[in-house]
């Protein structure tokens, strides 16, 4: 069963589309939380960002500066947030990667809970996120 | 005024180092919203994700994935959410460009309020958005 993002990409469904390479596409949410709200997607199917290619992740993260600059030109907003969510327990909806480009009025964007801790085993959790990263 | 992102990768301020390239430096946070909070910062200085160049958003991108694929490994939290603040009114606290990779679990991780509304002015605000793309 597709997703719907799918179906976008194969123009199974339309979109109000901002910009599309040989790797990504972004178009307008149809929910959005602010005017302007974009999301931009990789071609490549993939649930979550760690199931991506890491193509796709740098063609990603080169339309999301070269997006976020026209969002900001078009709409006028100086500020706004890049999220993108994995998982059910994360917000994630539709199982295809995604990431939502968020302008911030004073009215309405992206709101965020902060409950920052402490840095606990600082040392013993990079050093795993070290090895994971050597024998990736 | 350098950043403190700054000192860190001129090597004035220590960090708890997860992964290093020509491009970008990626490290846990210091102020953690859960186990294994990393940042994935660009090496160019540049204050927003709209500023920066080109090569560097392609070098995030694919640094996300690789390193948002060690971080699930080393944790264990199959959910997480990526997050890039522009702004003192999208919640950016240091002015250099960063990705928090904030893994979810029961009990810690990223707060977010989703307000959605209805899009209005669709094919006006998607074209304004385009053209922005194509005049860049």
């Amino acid at each position: 069963m597709p997703t719907i993002f799918k179906r976008i990409i194969d123009d199974e469904i339309p979109c109000h589309k901002v910009f599309e390479n040989e790797h990504v596409l972004a178009f307008l949410d149809v929910a959005p939380l602010s005017r302007g709200h974009t999301l931009v997607i990789p071609k490549e199917e993939a649930s979550t960002l760690d199931e991506l290619s890491l193509a796709s992740g740098a063609a990603i993260g080169e339309a999301l500066v070269h997006v976020s600059r026209a969002v900001v030109k078009a709409t006028g907003a100086s500020d706004f947030n890049v999220l993108q969510n994995n998982g059910t327990s994360a917000h994630q909806e539709v199982l295809h990667v995604h990431f939502h480009i968020i302008p911030k009025y004073d009215d309405s964007g992206l709101g965020v809970d902060w409950n920052a801790g402490e840095l606990i085993d600082a040392e013993e959790t990079a050093k795993a996120i070290r090895v994971a990263i050597e024998t990736d």
